[in-house]
């Protein structure tokens, strides 16, 4: 795997379809975001973070992607995701993300997202709790 | 508007996107069928047929979808909608749609979708209803 | 691998994206096309189809897509790709695809569709040529 | 229309699908950067700017969304554009965009996007032209 994954303890490889090419002959600026929402939800996954549609989840607040060079199909990706722990507070954290082509062997694109964690029940942001919290620092630290 | 729409008592005008261009240049294939889609919900919320995603409603169960010209942005299309008659049963029916292009002025694609009546709460295939029967007809009839 | 698949030579596994869920909470009817077209296109890089977008190659021209039953996140798929020989003329072939879900082991969606040959410089359907033509014949009987 | 789109002379609006919501029943993320980069794309037409696959052209080198709060189907937006003129500079300059939502009469969200010439022939950056940098203040100033 590429250096630059070495710090993600969640990595995730992701085929290219021929069909997320646009126009340009390039992935499509928007299918990074698919790959950096599939990434998080691995991570979140792997992480144990509580998470319910008709409960409590995090939700995206903001996003913010710098596209270093352009993606082309037939390629394969490994998506690194990790929490930058110096982000988190009450409400949520900010996690860093790394998109590293196999064929150029080299990172195409980095994501860092605002996650916040959600009430869906009463439409607001709401604590993130102790127990998520602990398991966010615990799976950065160990 | 175009005369292929005369029969079509729902008829929804859609803006094409460039990013829904694929790396061929042309709308992609699987756009078709989102633009079906947005089509077939107009329709059915024209028509009022009861729809519950926590109770019943209709889902997809065939699509055809004839491309007889490509489309390109920059572009509008009209989809018309309508029923199939004769394919109405007990469990739902056949819808035809035809989608036209503003700036070529004819038919790019012609999509027949079969739509079945279902219950979300025990995921199988439910009567239509009457009360949905008689909508269908009413709508199409007058 | 699933049993209704023994008989396709190309075989691709897709992970399917909880972003590709709709708000039925199921995999959009459309995400099936893509997947689809992810599947004929490693079929034909498989078989060694002659394509070039700035001269000829194979286009979508209809699509039938049956739903047995839905697929949601997570899970993977195996798709299969064939060339029904017997619809095989001078201008193409249809291919029949089967998309198998890993957690249920059982098929979810059948797709045919029908391929043409296209010359994109002069915009029209052209014969298959027969060395394409032998292509698809050597590649489904050994 | 609404107030916060009165400094853009650039506004487009456009009707969200249903298929654009994904399984948490809002309008997916990542379908956001495609409802910009639609703004965006007639923003760039409305100006004038020299824009040639073949030769030169504009190409997104970073983007940043916040999302304030979550569209859903039915809606229809105003999507305003403009160049932020400050940021103005050799290679490119920064667009700032507001979506508003019809039914709400608020903004869901705001993205910010950074653009830079692009020389699609030689694989790199190149300088805006005189002529595209006139045209920007001039479409901004009057």
């Amino acid at each position: 795997m590429h250096d630059s994954l070495k710090d993600f303890k969640s990595v995730l490889e992701i085929s290219l379809a021929w069909g997320e090419m646009d126009a340009a002959q390039h992935i499509n600026n928007a299918v990074y975001l698919r790959y950096g929402e599939t990434g998080r939800i691995a991570y979140l996954q792997k992480l144990g973070l509580d998470f319910d549609l008709k409960g409590k989840g995090v939700v995206l607040a903001e996003v913010n992607c710098k596209y270093k060079f352009p993606l082309t199909f037939p390629d394969k990706i490994w998506i690194g995701t990790r929490a930058l722990l110096d982000t988190l507070d009450e409400f949520g954290f900010w996690t860093e993300q790394v998109i590293v082509s196999h064929r150029y062997q080299k990172i195409s694109t980095v994501i860092r997202s605002k996650l916040v964690y959600y009430d869906f029940v009463n439409l607001k942001k709401t604590p993130l709790t102790q127990n998520n919290h602990d398991k966010v620092i615990r799976f950065e630290k160990t």
